[in-house]
């Protein structure tokens, strides 16, 4: 299989994206790397680190443009043709790649992936699935920020991708899914949730009802599906929360001289949090509804989180996720369509 | 000034309620309680709390009934005149009191204030304001779950209601006010959050722009303004994001003999944290927008939260908050109608 790995994206782009695929290449004997960026540094590094061992398994596709963070993502879809981005999706369109990996810009990712690649039969809307880590087992969030303004219809959408996902990807057998809302009653949220819940209870899904903030990290469901606005606050305050917590709690620690020793003695327990809820292990957030593979790591990834982000958009592709997406869809086409019928227009 | 407090309302009443009102009844002497619940009960633990020393600023007032915590708040109103969240909102439409305290099932105590008092002249809907503790100061999140599917129009209320809030009650000079959404630039956002974000820009609040959920523990505002739905999941993943990883963390300490040590000289630290974050301190959120001052005190109110909620109310209305809330609306008038000539109805 040929993943072409975006070389610029992230903020420790080219380097970082190059150990990682170096990484995974030593890894994964059946992967094939196309690293797209600026080809002379793209190359002078992937040397400099020993890229030899591995070389027969890489093509170089030069670009002459970067994509920055703060770049808005339509805008650099359309001005930046010749970005690592737009280049490593146009691959997909071609035929010549079969899964993108970029720790890019998000939102340009997302509009790339979108406006050259379209969504599979059925789905109008891709969502952004991503790996949240709890004490016990991780949960999906699906949309965590590909879309706004979302429709009941594409909820359901999420629900079902989201569950393939975790049944394919985390080995979650019978995937429980939520409804991310402010009540467990099915009367309770607003105009959209309340639409989706009729539609998630008709459909195949495991669906357990609504769930609320405040049972999320209790592990009720390993899905969790949401309108992308919300899930994007609810990723990134959950970060800012779980961050805010523990560099606060240290700094506690430092405070005395006793607390300070405390500190050092029981340090392996803030390790083995922090280890577990590593982004690195999660290798990032597939993009599922698109005619294509595409997976979006984190912007500050490392070496570890690139090649696991390369793991996983290998495992999608070995899993076939979209040959099942598009079954599933149609296995719901029915009622989705019903639902149209029956449903007056939310927006 | 006379507060009715919901004698019935929250986890352990009438218990922590009764002995908050002692409490409070001691600390300050201009306040007068009516305590609202079963008139036999609420009397003999009054008593029996040596409420005898301050009973001359205590009036009974008996009720028949009480709103459970899972009840639909609509229904309650309804069908359960006689609850005691009813009659307590029922007393300050009757001018017989100043404010209302309740621990008690917060969607009744919302619906009781909105069809029983209604809103403030220019205001359509009400907003909770709640105060979240952060290491550095405390922010106020508005609106954490009064309405659903807001309005341009409310966001700015709450705008408007939340900076009164911070500058009268949390003596914040001149808040800064940030409209949550999931970028900072003002294109970013969905329809509601875009619309809002022009309407907030021309009002004559500090806005300083759209924050995001990565940012919110960082204290970059003093006031969050989002919508009730957006709020309720942020309000409750925060408490849940936190309690987790404390739990978490607590866990990971006691794994090894070496880590208790260290836990047990280092249990200050966590002690602090607890403290600050402890939300009895704060005394439950403000529900802003309506003609009277409502309290709506934690579920698990103990009597040290109960009356530290007695001691906002009296703050608020010493502080002549709706007052401020009028004239500020009116000043902003002009701003609302011509955003309304101007705006296609977004929903």
């Amino acid at each position: 299989m040929k993943i072409a790995l975006d070389a610029m994206g992230g903020d420790y782009a080219p380097d970082s994206p190059i150990s990682g695929a170096i990484e995974a290449l030593h890894l994964f004997p059946d992967v094939h790397l196309i690293l797209v960026g600026n080809e002379p540094i793209v190359k002078e590094i992937f040397y400099k680190k020993n890229g030899q061992a591995v070389q027969q398994r890489v093509e170089f596709l030069h670009t002459s443009q970067v994509v920055g963070m703060e770049d808005p993502p339509i805008e650099s879809v359309r001005h930046k043709r010749d970005s690592s981005i737009s280049r490593c999706v146009e691959l997909i369109k071609k035929g010549e790649a079969d899964a993108v990996v970029s720790a890019g810009n998000t939102g340009a990712v997302v509009a790339a992936a979108t406006v050259y690649l379209r969504t599979l039969p059925g789905i109008s809307r891709a969502g952004i699935a991503s790996v949240i880590p709890t004490e016990k087992n991780p949960f999906i969030l699906i949309d965590s920020g590909a879309i706004i303004d979302s429709t009941p219809e594409n909820l359901l959408d999420f629900g079902i991708m989201g569950s393939i996902y975790a049944k394919k990807i985390l080995g979650v057998s019978n995937p429980r899914v939520g409804l991310l809302s402010i009540g467990t009653e099915n009367v309770k949220g607003n105009e959209l949730t309340k639409s989706a819940f009729k539609l998630l209870s008709k459909s195949n899904l495991n669906f357990v009802g609504n769930i609320e903030g405040r049972d999320l990290f209790e592990n009720p469901v390993d899905v969790v599906v949401c309108d992308g606005f919300v899930g994007n606050v609810v990723l990134k305050t959950s970060e800012s929360v779980a961050t805010a917590v523990v560099r606060w709690l240290k700094r506690e620690f430092k405070k005395n001289p006793i607390r300070i020793l405390g500190a050092i003695l029981a340090k392996g327990a803030f390790e083995s949090v922090k280890k577990k809820t590593n982004y690195e292990e999660y290798g990032g957030a597939l993009l599922l509804g698109i005619r294509g593979t595409c997976i979006i790591a984190h912007g500050s990834s490392t070496p570890k989180a690139i090649c696991n982000a390369i793991r996983v958009a290998r495992e999608a592709l070995i899993q076939n996720v979209n040959h099942i997406i598009i079954e599933e869809i149609k296995a719901h086409h029915e009622l989705i369509e019903e639902h149209k019928r029956t449903s007056l227009p939310i927006t």
